[in-house]
């Protein structure tokens, strides 16, 4: 299933593409189905907070109806940030499969979150790598 | 100026010990000015984003229209998680004043964030640590 989901969070990744954002998308799963899917829409919202995984833990809690999350997984395109990491943590996800690494500075620590029983994933999936550079390479080209 | 906004989040703080969340609140001032303030309502809104200084950089980005923050300052109760750091480094503040130390295991590498130029700084506030120490060890009691 992973390709399945991992494809629904790359639709996802699209719509901030479209949206002249930086294109990531992210799906959440509880029992193999989807709960709460978002993209980073941050530009357009005008709001640093808006990423695709926060997001999504936001709205995975509100169909929960819980802030606990422990039984669902994240399927995200790029590896999340500082904060997006925090927010899956707070959320009790214990599995993160994510498209492709991201090349900004880690400010978190790996190992920390390896400690905390985290499955961290990488996919490596060349549509999430490409899209990010085909974004990037327009931007600069603009 | 410190103690003036300090005393703004304790208050904020306060909101979040009478509802029976753990204490922590946080104000996000600007030229001299608040313009945002929040408290940890996780529990009551069954929501694993909504922490104090995550919600007030949400509000924050929205009475100043822009997910660009660097010309203010945050004020917090105590010291931000993963999560709330990040969000506070996404919206570019460079200045977190807390008054009390996290005593969880810090997730992120505080030196990474110093050599972003970003200050952090301990206002060792000692009823920033007592309304903590008191709400956990009256959830002990009961």
């Amino acid at each position: 299933m992973n390709n399945f989901f991992l494809n629904m969070a790359y639709e996802e990744a699209k719509k901030s593409y479209e949206n002249d954002e930086i294109p990531v998308g992210c799906v959440i799963v509880k029992d193999n189905k989807i709960i709460a899917s978002a993209h980073n829409c941050k530009e357009s919202s005008k709001n640093s907070i808006m990423h695709a995984e926060l997001l999504a833990v936001d709205r995975a809690c509100k169909a929960v109806g819980d802030w606990r999350l422990d039984d669902c997984e994240i399927y995200t395109t790029l590896e999340p940030c500082m904060m997006c990491m925090g927010a899956i943590i707070e959320s009790r996800i214990r599995t993160i499969y994510y498209g492709t690494i991201c090349k900004n500075e880690r400010m978190f620590d790996i190992n920390k979150l390896n400690n905390r029983k985290i499955d961290i994933i990488n996919l490596s999936d060349k549509r999430c790598s490409d899209i990010l550079s085909d974004f990037f390479k327009n931007k600069r080209k603009n």
